[in-house]
């Protein structure tokens, strides 16, 4: 368990004077830009071969042109590639709230440093799961906006399609003030109109788990006119999950094969082999996803009109342990996206609440709706968190 | 271009004094056991999880035994799996011979030492032609034995059923000196009988490279009462070439999986991607593989009846730059392993000898027999170094 600040970096960046997130400081997960400084990815050789950056990326700017002061960049799974928070090279951030335990990733030191209480909110990237998972192992606020509503510029992309940048808090007034910059729209006083709760995502989660978010689920049936239980993924959701698992390595390795190619850089063992295997995806297995893809869109744009939200666990289990063989983190990871992979698949916002632990472990309860509707999901987190 | 030393490693160990080696050097590649040291592997998680020896390897002993002194452990590909000598971890050791290009590998460091001046000898490990290629491309001796001749307690293994132990050394008479402490066997005056020249091996080398080699035939022709030509590999060399590229990895993801599943360790790309194709090898692929084996043991044996030696290039043109793109290393260690899969196929014994180059770069001369008579080969070396 190491520090969540990238080893060997030392950042200050004051925010400008007088705006809405002054006095607050802000962590950037080294997959964004900060001008004067590599962005290094997780990876000695992804560092290497980059150019320092002479902009900074757009969140780390808006949060600085909001008053906010950078004070760190955090540690992240190599190159975006992970979900747990093990990075072999950097280290694995702790998770105050379960020591011992992975902190989730692979916006791992994002997660660990707001946790900790080392900064105020920090900024990290969901692609398949990298904010919402840490999120609910470290106990935090998280989101992934909408696919597409941010600026991404002098963000290290992963897989353009699913590729998002999102922020931690611990609570949920810190956690409305920078959403309210990061999303450019103000965080109003309404509540959804009807609730949605997705049986399968629920049953699919280790009943610990479902039941220790029954409290937290409670308050929201009561904070919300209407309420059903619904199946979010009638294809199945191990269905979405093969998808995704298909779509999303194939895209990442479009994205990393000209370097991979020229530099033959080093990776953790499971990292290159996802990419290896990423490689070898037949044509009729990309079609077939997409084609799921379309399905799944189709399906939660039905399932979340305007005004209504839904409900389920963000991950099914709470922290595993830290320095788990192999085997043991492929099905962890493969349990981990089947109530992930709908972010990636369909883009709609979802925001992670905490409030709810497993043997003493957080938990987290997701939220989602309509793309773009991410500022009724801060509305409601803060509303449940007054409940 | 590196030391060919470990990096922050530094031995001396005394040889016996008044042996048959007294007054030698020797520097081990850093998979032999040298006690009070860990075996690194070339790298660094393997390093991490392996107790300090207490006893050398019997490799090292023998030389100890005999009265060199043992000053250096030498840079080794990674856990032996490579093929040109550039290590992502500890660097790439000079090729004096032809700078700015690469010295072979997998006992990279051992061949650079002797190339340089540093020692007299140093062993080596050959499993797929980690002797035989830098020899060729630092324009040394080397030697893969016979195949279960040496006792190789203390010697890191890779793929069992090839698994050997060479050494290096500039000139013939230190070659021999060498040679005959460690194969445990007088070397006599003999010459050998008849010569075959494998002209598939020639025929699929560059045609620089053939013809560069032709002198140092010429010599070795006058030196045999009798030779011919002759195809050393009727089923093909692409043929004996697939078989050992399918033997070899799956030997050594079997050698390895235990700790790359417990530890999920750091790799350069592109040797986890060759562990994960190997975990991915259909057992129809290793059957055929099999008899394929067989079938090349017995062309060999037919091939080398005692006395009897076969010449080809013992690759098929001189060192690579360093630095290529993992593409052009791909089809660079495809068309290596057609020279050398005969090695760990058969396990015939095999010298390879210094004297031509192709633009200034060393390219080895290379010698089997009869399994067994790795004596006689070496007394061929010296023989034609007098001629």
């Amino acid at each position: 368990m190491t520090s969540p600040f990238v080893p060997g970096t030392s950042v200050h960046v004051e925010g400008r004077p007088g705006g809405p997130l002054a006095g607050l400081t802000f962590a950037a997960k080294d997959l964004f830009d900060v001008a004067g400084h590599v962005t290094g990815g997780g990876n000695p050789d992804w560092a290497r071969q980059n150019p320092v950056p002479s902009r900074h990326a757009w969140a780390v700017q808006a949060l600085l042109d909001a008053g906010a002061t950078l004070t760190a960049k955090t540690i992240t799974d190599e190159v975006s590639l992970g979900i747990l928070g093990e990075n072999a090279f950097e280290g694995t951030p702790l998770n105050p709230a379960a020591p011992g335990h992975v902190p989730g990733g692979s916006s791992s030191g994002s997660a660990s440093a707001v946790a900790q209480g080392l900064c105020d909110t920090s900024l990290g990237t969901d692609t398949g799961g990298s904010v919402r998972v840490p999120a609910s192992f470290c106990g935090l606020y998280g989101i992934r906006p909408t696919h597409g509503r941010l600026d991404l510029t002098g963000m290290m992309p992963q897989a353009p399609s699913s590729d998002t940048a999102g922020w931690f808090a611990r609570d949920a007034a810190t956690f409305a003030r920078v959403s309210a910059v990061l999303l450019q729209e103000a965080i109003g006083p309404a509540v959804p109109d009807r609730l949605v709760i997705a049986t399968d995502a629920f049953g699919f989660a280790d009943p610990a788990t479902a039941e220790a978010l029954e409290p937290l689920l409670d308050r929201l049936k009561r904070l919300v006119p209407e309420w059903r239980e619904e199946v979010m993924a009638p294809q199945g959701l191990s269905t979405w999950s093969r998808a995704q698992r298909t779509l999303q390595p194939v895209e990442a390795w479009q994205t990393f094969r000209p370097w991979v190619e020229r530099d033959n850089p080093r990776f953790a063992f499971g990292v290159a082999r996802g990419l290896v295997l990423a490689s070898m995806t037949p044509e009729s297995e990309l079609g077939w996803a997409a084609l799921v893809r379309r399905e799944a869109r189709g399906r939660l744009r039905h399932l979340l009109p305007p005004g209504t939200i839904l409900a389920m666990p963000t991950t099914p289990f709470p922290a595993p342990k830290a320095g788990l063989p192999l085997p043991d983190l492929d099905g962890i990871r493969a349990a981990i996206n089947m109530l992930c992979a709908h972010g990636g698949l369909a883009g709609h916002p979802q925001v992670s609440i905490p409030g709810a632990t497993v043997d003493g472990r957080p938990i987290g309860l997701s939220l989602l709706a309509a793309r773009g509707a991410d500022a009724l999901l801060v509305r409601t987190a803060l509303a449940l968190e007054k409940s």
